[in-house]
């Protein structure tokens, strides 16, 4: 089953986004700032660039430890949190987890953020 | 005198910020993940997007504290650690510090993340 967090996805943005010369709606501060605080963390940033850089665009668990040099535990709740600010799906198979980035999530973000 | 640190600026990311496969040079997970953990508060999120939004592209603090309900010490607080991020520059002029967003930092600490 994949997961995600429904949080600054295109049609999110496409409905509620609007910026009104700087002043952000109100809860859009907190949503903006639980995606950039998941990636407030060095080991975190690797692991969505990892992920990210993959050939397939997707992830096991099991290959995330080693360039991370982790524990499997600490890798999960690494990716639990990136999975919780919207940043990227779980996919369970058996007994492995699989990750991938959600296009668009850390775009959007910045973009809300900052209109250009 | 305008202060910013020079963390992924436009020459910064020409000169170092390659990317091979996903996987991140050794020092840039720290200096990315700087960036994003300055952005992981609502109230620097509002600070930055309000100087941002602004007419001039600039702010004086005392025109922030108003719209975030703080003192202005605390505003300097956290507008210090965006100017340490290298997210916005300060410049004082007599009594007062003014702010400005520096353009393209939190586009470059993303598209370093996440390559499109």
């Amino acid at each position: 089953m994949t997961t995600a967090l429904p949080l600054l996805t295109q049609d999110d943005s496409a409905c509620c986004g609007t910026v009104a010369g700087g002043a952000l709606e109100s809860e859009q501060p907190e949503r903006i700032a639980r995606v950039f605080k998941a990636l407030g963390d060095p080991t975190r940033v690797k692991l969505l660039s990892l992920i990210g850089g993959s050939e397939t665009g997707e992830m096991c668990i099991c290959d995330l430890t080693d360039p991370v040099g982790l524990s499997q535990p600490t890798v999960s709740h690494h990716m639990k949190q990136l999975v919780e600010a919207g940043l990227a799906t779980r996919e369970q198979r058996g007994k492995w987890a699989y990750f991938r980035v959600i296009d668009g999530a850390l775009e959007n973000a910045a973009r809300t953020l900052l209109p250009q």
